[in-house]
Formats: structure tokens, C-alpha cells, sequence
């Protein structure tokens, strides 16, 4: 079994991780942390864990030594925190946006700060194991995407490696509440958020820097909306391509790049309400569903994917990254099929 | 052209308070109070009276005289500035609770506070049209009731009033999320209220105290439950009656009591998906459906109301009694039909 | 008082007409047709309606002649009974998509049809008040646009007319489940359709024609999502525009193309959770909202709008047309203010 | 491996059976069938399903022969085919009502039907396991209870079987969507279910003698609600209770009668949001969470229990009995922890 501590514990991409951890067949769940919380039980804060845990959240300063740290410490902050923590463990994955983007410039650009450890940034594996497995088995130090790129670059990826973009692409990504996290705040109170059809972000939001730097330094527009659904980030990617791509171009393309993948499943039927990628039936799954149409009125293809922004938009993606490193079965612990309806 | 002050306009109540007087024909809105907001335009924080006024909030101690206040101060903090207000307007209608209690007593027991005017208390008449009416004409102070006993009395009073209840009458009442107000809380998240059945009160809901009084004193126990909507509230009250009560008798009863009522419609089809009270429809009038179902087998009566909390259950209830008190016609303001679907 | 009947107001947009027409002081409800519901009440079919009318539905066949026919009967079966329609009234309205187009060919491709009057389509004026109210004075035949269309096209028009506009237009359109009107269907099931979100047209939706004819012709890509919510179309359109394009001119010309509409409202809060146009606090107005972001790193302009499929979107629009076909006040019977929160 | 079919896999609860039997270590999905979709892949329909199985419906008369029937077909039809489907397998799980009374007298007054097998109902164990395990060890013939049914036994059996209950218990039982099937109809429409507050059976409803024959026959009135949520059924149970009954006595009586049962979970937290039973934290899991709180001043107890309709409530119960019955740990394929938030 191996050991690992849940740094910052109370959000619901901590809650994650500590329900996936303790599910998991050979992971030991070895401490929490949370300033705020420390002391109290974990189920108190996450009540479907009632029954499965008697541990209480820990405060920071408590932290022992594990064999993996997960962090889910907020952006800007875990920057800060991390020369200590990498002391900790023989792994960190960090699911912060403070060690995704490799140039410092970004940070100042897209989050208003100057990074106070820009020579670390290198040293961090982007935590996406479709696209970077094979650095993935010695990576000691790992960066999982935010949600809405995950989705994004799982949608694109397979395009933009076949030099099939010939032009700005642009992304409308919609998300659910829970991607607001846990605190309290006007924006996400009930009377306010449901229903809504809310544009948070028309252009330049965050998730679009990392979109780009993984379709290689492509121009990319992203338009970020919230709707009427707890879970899941859906977004629709729409491409110029160059001439010549049909359907049964992309179906192929599709299938080839995602064939051995157990957590991306092309989506290709021809019928029934969802047939193209939808995160409602993927609610609590390590699934990330992609798919795509063609407008070839103006040569253009949609890319479409969705997950749950919580599990292999955060805290799933970051344990397939665990038992990649680990030498596990890449789905342990995440067999999880998924509700419908839900 | 009546002047109006809103004093305490920057929750939910207030804002329906707001909308309604600047709808209605015969009403000014001179002023609306905030202390947190003074300064800033109404249609900042309620951004559906864009287009419709250009007022900003004023501090409350920047209030004038008026011929109509409204209330909408908080619970238990009304109860110290009413002195003070009653000198700045001919008629005071409160909405908060602080003087719904006829007795001193019920405020310790369900405010746990000591009532700092209990010689206010028998003043006021309450704010409830279908059964006060005739004081309310000449009423210089209304005290409006909660919205969950607005419909709960409104479903009982024509059995009390006829002698028909035979024991102690349960009040299961449920209830949208806009009923907690504006201010953020875990409770009212979206993440955490959405899709929620949450019993928040198993028993002794303070809303029991006012159905009780309304009734003549008998015993009431009354459960809440909060449920996924934003408006409406819902009782089911459940009434042992006695002997020869059946549903040809309930439907005479029903109908005469409320014969010349506008706002209350008695819903008795026997077909459809609507064929019981529900707020859904309701939303943004000022109508409170009333229903009932008999069990006989258990010498039962299911009395059934449903109202939007923010409108008969609050503002639009407030508008009424200030209609009758002016003599104004009773729907003035008021004549929002409701919306299917909604 | 106008008589005017409803043809076809069995489902969503049906009933929205009688509601509407009910409320209306200078028109009077004389006859509602459905196949189905002949000999039923109304207010059995549109519960909202209780206490407000004691009509029932009656046959096609029992339709005598009156000042006003409002259709809502379904797309590619109204362009059949037209003929004998136009006879019945001095004043036609159409809110089906039947001749909406006036290019036969359309029909052929949009919507799988020949289109057996294509005389006809010449003759009705488009009922958009806000571009064609100097037509629709005189004018005896009326086609209501589509809800998306609609709201695209007052996004998209100030910036086309002023020639601001460089390339292909895309249109993201959002919309609630009553778009898809009453008939049950899987794709509409409760627990389908709760949460979702659903590409149901990756590209080519009907209403790109529409979207596509107003602009004068230009390119317009379109996308369709069901999204939670009951009523509702929000529309982000991305436009490249030419050089020069910021804020500040938008700002202007925004202002200055709506700046005598009632029911257009421009936002440009930079503030705020409303900030962009969001049609939850729309439902049951006849607003639509207006507003833009400029994402000057791509030389794009994100043109938003908002509004209530049902009323903006097809029955308050049919309503407004009417009102100055018949030289009422526009506003006569569409004052409702809207509400927050719902 | 068990061969394990399930009949009647169109719907939900037969969706659920398919997932649960394909996650489960030791059984083997042998076939499923549906009338109407034979032929066509179980992922077609069930999208959740994609990536885990290749299988198609079959016809009801291609069943073979099994370790296992699982039974979804419909309330009053499964009585018919019951007979033919007994010879099929070793052991027959059915979840349709037809089997759950033990008295014929009950199937006319509460379904309407004269029962075509009245000898074989005293032939099936009731599929509840907290209460018939022992039995279950070797039932060859198990009806698995009504999802409120399941519920509401869970909540009062603790206080009925001590002698504690003193009068007529009420139920007020809430349910999602999902309950009521996956066949298209108006009350299932989207536009009319969401945010709904659905009072479908005020008295009498079905599970009612579910209940009533679980707790010795003690008279039971039953309301149902439907509220917003896809999955999750919420019952408030008001118990008259006997002299001396207080918290202390409740917390211990629960705690003893569930001491060792690991799906059900007695909640008695005093804090947070979720400190009574809500069914929203279940989605997906086999959990059924107990809770009470007492009304002192009226001598009741409300006894409160949350589940999902689905899992608990049909099929997680039914693969809980199955593993009983083969000798299987009894969470075999049920380890689902929950989601939080969902």
C-alpha cells in the first residue's frame, strides 16, 4: 500500500481525491489536511464519506512524509507552498494551475502574478496521460490540466497533430457550479446560478493558455459560459481545417489516436440524444467522451468533448497519473461506469 | 400618486417589493434604504428592473416622510428600529416576523430573543386580506405573515373556521431556495442545494407559531423541507376531521369561504398534471392555490396550498393590504397571470 | 376591442398567446383551436390560466372571421392551411417557420420540404418591430422570426449594418426545454433532459437561414445546445470585425441602434453577475438583452443576447407586431417587468 | 462466474441491473432482453454503458436458461410471465410489484387487477436484507420491495419492532424523476417537471401496503410528492410513539438494529448541512440513510430515510439479495462510495 496525504481537503477536488483514495485498492489514505477544518472529521465536510473514513483533517504544519502528495491548494497559493511540499514525498501531483503553464509570462498574463518559482516550472509533467503516458512512469513531479483544457486538448489533439488546423480555433466551454468550488459567494448561490446561462468569461480565460500551449502555440479563443448542472464541462471546439477532411477522415483519425485508451471513448453513433459528448452520463467517471461533426458548408470541424470536471477534469485524472507512476493498473480505482439517467 | 419607502431593499423580499411599486399604478417609489448598497443603482443588484428606474439606494438614515413604508429589515432586528419608523409614514407594513406573535412569550421560545416592544405587539393587524380585511381598511400598521404560514392558514382556516378539525393538524411544509435570502451560505450554494430534499426542520419551524395562533390556538406540527426551485412554497397539511366530513362537503366549504376571493383559487379538477396546488405555476403572482384530497380511511383531510413565497407569501401580500388600506382597487399592481411552462 | 383568435394553442407557444392576449387591455380572446383539446378548457391544458377565462378550445373547422388570427400550428403544416387562413382575418401573425424564408429553396434544404406557396412568400413582412416597424404599420401579413434567430439577429444586426462585420459569423445558441415544445418525446423526458447539455445541432440549425437573410447574406455557422432551464435562448456570436473595432465604438453604436427601444435593453455593466445578457431574469418579458465583449487579441467581437423563447422569442413578438399593425401603444399588454430571482 | 439475464432492460431500473451485474466481480451479463429494441446494442440505449459491453437486446422468447433472472418488466404484467420465467433459472429476483403482497385482496384494491397467481405469492421472500437475511441465504423466488416502500421500512421497522409506535404512522414520501420510468409522457416533460412540487398521490398510494404489511399490519397513511431531482426518494415518517420515547433511546435502538449492516447508515450528526437523510448524496449507491429527530411537545417522532430509487430502492437491493443468496459478500459490485457535491 502505498501512502498518501490530501493537501487542502475541504473543496470538493479535495473531497474527490479522498473518495478516490479511499476506494482505491492500494492506496492508503494517510492524512488530510485543512487550516480551517483541522480537527474536524471528514465526513462532517463531505457527508457521502460517512461510514468509509473515521480520519479528521489535519493542519498543514502536521504533514509527516508520504510516498504521494495530492494537492488541491488554491491558485497562486500552492506556488508559494511548493518547495516545502516537494520535500514530502517521492511524488507530487498538483492539481493548482501554479505549475502548468511553462513560461513565467503567462502567469503574469492570465493570473496577475509573477511566479516566485519559475525555475521550477520546467521540472513538472503535464498530468494528461493520454498525450505524455511515457513521461509520465518516471515523472516525480506532475501538473494535472485545469477541466475545461482537459477537455479542450482531448478534443483537439488529435486534429493538430495531423496538421489538420488551418486557422484560429476557437472554444466554447460550458460548466457546471461545482467548478466554483465550495466557498460561498453571490455568484453561486442557488437563486442566482440556477438556470443560468451565464458567459463568466467571453474571451481569455485562463484554461485557453494551456489549451494552446498543449496544440502547440496555436491561436486559441475560448468563451466560458455556466449552466444549470452541478457536474461536468462540455466544450465545443470549432475548427478551420484544410481541405480535403470528411467524416470518414475523422472517424478514423479519432479512433487511431484514442484506440488503446480506456478513459477517452469516441463517440460516433448516428442516432439517440447522445450522440455526441455529454457530461451528464458521465457524472462520477474517469471518462472524458469526444466527438465531432463536420460543416463542410464552411470547411470547419466541430470538436466536441465532455467530463466531469471533478473527476477526470481534477481529482481522477490525477490518480490514472498515480497509478501510471506506480506501475498500477491505469484504472485502478477508477472503474466507475457512470448513471443514466442522473 | 402614494410615496413609497422600501426600507431595506437588497434581498429578495425588497427586491419584489421594488418591482411591485414600480408596476403599480397608483404608487411612487420615492426611496429605498440598504446600508451596505447606499450609493449604488437598484438595478445593480437586481438587474431585472433594468430600463424601469434609475434610483440608487439611499442609508436608512437618510429616510424623509412617506405615506407607506414597507419592510423588509431582518428578523429580530425590525423589533428595535420600529419605534422609529412608525413616526415616518401614515401606514407601516413590516414583512420580517417581529411582529406576526401576538405573545411576548412565543418570541423567546421561537426567536430566542426578549421582545424589546411587546407593547407594540396588539397593534398590529396581520397582513392576510382573506381573513382581515375589514381592519385591514382602517389598519395604519400590518404585520405581513411568513410565506409557508400565509399558505398553510389559507389551507386550514376553512376547516378550523367550521369546527371540522379533530386532533392535531401536521403541516409538511417545502420549500424553494430563494426563502433563504440573498446572503451567501454553505446551505444555499448551488452545488449543495441543487436537487436537495432537505429536511432543515424536522419540528417547530416558527412558522407553526403563526398557523397556530391563526386557528385558534390548536396544537400544530409542522415539518420543512427545503426542495430544488428557486420561488414557491408547498404545504400539505394533514387534518384528522370529524365524522361525515367528505369531499362534496370540503368543495361547498372551500368555495363559499373563498367565493369572492381573487387570489385564492380552490382547485378542485379531478384530471390533469395540476390537479393539486403547485407553486411552479404560480411563480410571480400573487395568487395562493388551495386544494384538498380526503383519506377516508383514516378520517383524514390532505389540505393543500401552494403560493410564490416572494409574492402572496411576502411582497405581492404587502401590496394587497396596502390597496385595501387606500382604497385602491385590490388587484392594483397585482395582475400578473403566471406562466406555463415556467 | 380587436377579436382575435389562436390558432393552434394547445402547446407552449399556444398558450403564451392566450395568456398574453388575455392580459391585453384592447383585445379580447374570441376563439382557441386545437384538433385535439376541441371541447376543453382552456385553463385544463394551461393551468396558469385558472380564474381568468372559462373558454374552451374549439375545432379548426368551428373558425369564424376575426380582426386578428395568431398562428402557432407547426412548421410545414401551416404553409398548407395559409390560403384559407388569410381569409378569416384582416390581419394575419405566423409564428411558424413557414414564411419566415423568402427563398423557396430554403425550404427545400432547411427543412425537407417543397414549399407548396411560394406566392406567398413575398407578401408577409418579417415581425421583428425593431428593424421592419415602418413595414409591419401597413402590414396585413406577418412572419414572427425563430426564438434564436431572433435573439442572433438583434446581436448581430447593429454590427452588420454598420458594415463592422469581416468574416464568417458563428452563432453558439442556448436554449430551454420549452423549445421544444409540449409533445412528450424521449429527448424531452425529465430525467433526459435535467442538466444537460446537448448539442442537438452541431451545425446547420434551421434558424442559421433566418440568421443568414437579415444579415444580408453573410455566412453565418451555427450551433444549437439544450441546456437546463424551462425557458430561455441565450446567443454568443463571434464576429470578426474589421480594424479598429473597440469597446467604445460598440458601446455607441450598440446605444444608438437600440436607443428608442423599449424592449432591447444594451448592457454594459461592468460589474455585476448579470453583466452579460442572461435570459433567467427575461422569463415571461418581451425583453430581449443586448451586449458585447471585444476579444482584441483575435480581432473578434462576442456579440450576446438574451431573451424568453416564448415571449421575445414568438409570443410577446407576435403581440408587439400587433400593437403597431393596429397603431396600441407597443408596449399594450407586455409590461411585465421580469423577475429576480427565478 | 453466475450467468446472470435481465428481462425487461428497456427502462431505468433495467438500466441499472445491466450496470450493476457488468461492475460486478463474480457475475457474467448472459443476456437482456426488451420487445421493442431486440436486436439493437444495450449502449444505444443506455449511454452510460459505452466502452463496457458489446451487447444487444435480445427477444423475450430467446431466453435460455440462467443462474439468474433478474425481473424489470412492468407492475401487472410480470404476474403473468411469472410462471414461464421460474423454469428458466435457479433463482428469480423480481422488481415488479407483483409478488410484494401477500394478500390477493391487496392487488385488487391498490392495482386493480384480480391476481392470476395467488398461489405462488407466499412462495417469495421479501428482497430486503436488513430485515429477511436469513431467509434470503435460500429463497429461490425474492420481490424486491418499492423504492419508498424500501425506505420508509428502513426508517420505522426499528420503532415498530420494539412496541414503540402508538397510533397512525404518516408518510410523506418525495421522489425524483427517474421513478416514474423512462416511457415519454406529459408528467415527465421537462418543462413540466422541473422545479416541480407534485402531490400525485395524496392518499393511498401503492407502497402504502408494502409498508403497512412490513410493521405488522398498523394502519399507514401514505402521501407522495414529486420534486426536481432525476434520482432519490426522501420519505418523513411521523410516528406517535409511546411514553418516555427521547433521543437517547432512539439513538440507541437505531444504532443496535443496524449495527452491522453496511449500507445502512444511521445519520445523527447534529450539524451540517447534511445531519438528516438526503437522498442527493446517495446518487448511485446502495446506501439507505436513517435519521430521526423527535417532537417532544407533540409525543411524535419523525423518522426520516433517503435512498436511491434506483440502487437501494430496486436495483442495488436485488444484486444485495443475489450475493446473500449465492453466498457472495454482500457488497460484491455495490461499493460505490457517493458523490458529493452531485
Amino acid at each position: 500500500m502505498l501512502t498518501v496525504a490530501v493537501v487542502g481537503g475541504a473543496g470538493y477536488i479535495g473531497g474527490e481525491l479522498i473518495r478516490l483514495v479511499l476506494g482505491h485498492p492500494d492506496l492508503e489514505l494517510a492524512a488530510v489536511t485543512s487550516r480551517r477544518l483541522a480537527g474536524r472529521r471528514l465526513d462532517g465536510t463531505h457527508p457521502n464519506l460517512r461510514g468509509t473514513t473515521d480520519l479528521s483533517f489535519v493542519a498543514p504544519d502536521q504533514l509527516g512524509r508520504y510516498d504521494v502528495l495530492l494537492l488541491a491548494t488554491g491558485h497562486t497559493e500552492t506556488m508559494h507552498s511548493m518547495p516545502d511540499l516537494l520535500g514530502r514525498a517521492d511524488v507530487v501531483i498538483d492539481l493548482s494551475a501554479d505549475f502548468r503553464l511553462a513560461d513565467p509570462a503567462q502567469y503574469r498574463r492570465y493570473y496577475q502574478v509573477e511566479h516566485p518559482h519559475p525555475e521550477l516550472l520546467d521540472s513538472f509533467v503535464p498530468g494528461l496521460p493520454e498525450l505524455h503516458r511515457k513521461r509520465l512512469v518516471e515523472a516525480d513531479r506532475i501538473s494535472v490540466p485545469g477541466c475545461m483544457a482537459t477537455a479542450a486538448i482531448l478534443a483537439l489533439q488529435p486534429l493538430a497533430d495531423a496538421g489538420l488546423v488551418a486557422g484560429l480555433v476557437t472554444v466554447d466551454a460550458r460548466t457546471g457550479s461545482s467548478g466554483s468550488g465550495a466557498t460561498p459567494s453571490p455568484a453561486n448561490l442557488h437563486a442566482e446560478r440556477s438556470g443560468a446561462m451565464r458567459v463568466f468569461a467571453p474571451s481569455g480565460h485562463r484554461h485557453q493558455a494551456e489549451i494552446s500551449q498543449s496544440i502547440g502555440g496555436r491561436p486559441v479563443s475560448m468563451t466560458a459560459t455556466g449552466v444549470e448542472a452541478v457536474r461536468g464541462v462540455q466544450v465545443v471546439c470549432r475548427v478551420p481545417v484544410v481541405e480535403g477532411v470528411d467524416e470518414r477522415t475523422l472517424r478514423l483519425r479519432y479512433r487511431e489516436f484514442y484506440r488503446d485508451e480506456r478513459f477517452v471513448r469516441v463517440v460516433t453513433t448516428r442516432t439517440g440524444l447522445y450522440r455526441l459528448p455529454e457530461p451528464k452520463i458521465l457524472t462520477g467517471t474517469n471518462y472524458c467522451d469526444v466527438g465531432f461533426a463536420v460543416d463542410e458548408q464552411h470547411q470547419q470541424v466541430l470538436a466536441i468533448a465532455a467530463l466531469d470536471n471533478l473527476v477526470k477534469g481534477g481529482a481522477g485524472n490525477a490518480v490514472q497519473c498515480l497509478n501510471i507512476r506506480f506501475g498500477l493498473p491505469e484504472h485502478a480505482g477508477l472503474d466507475f461506469i457512470g448513471l443514466h439517467p442522473v
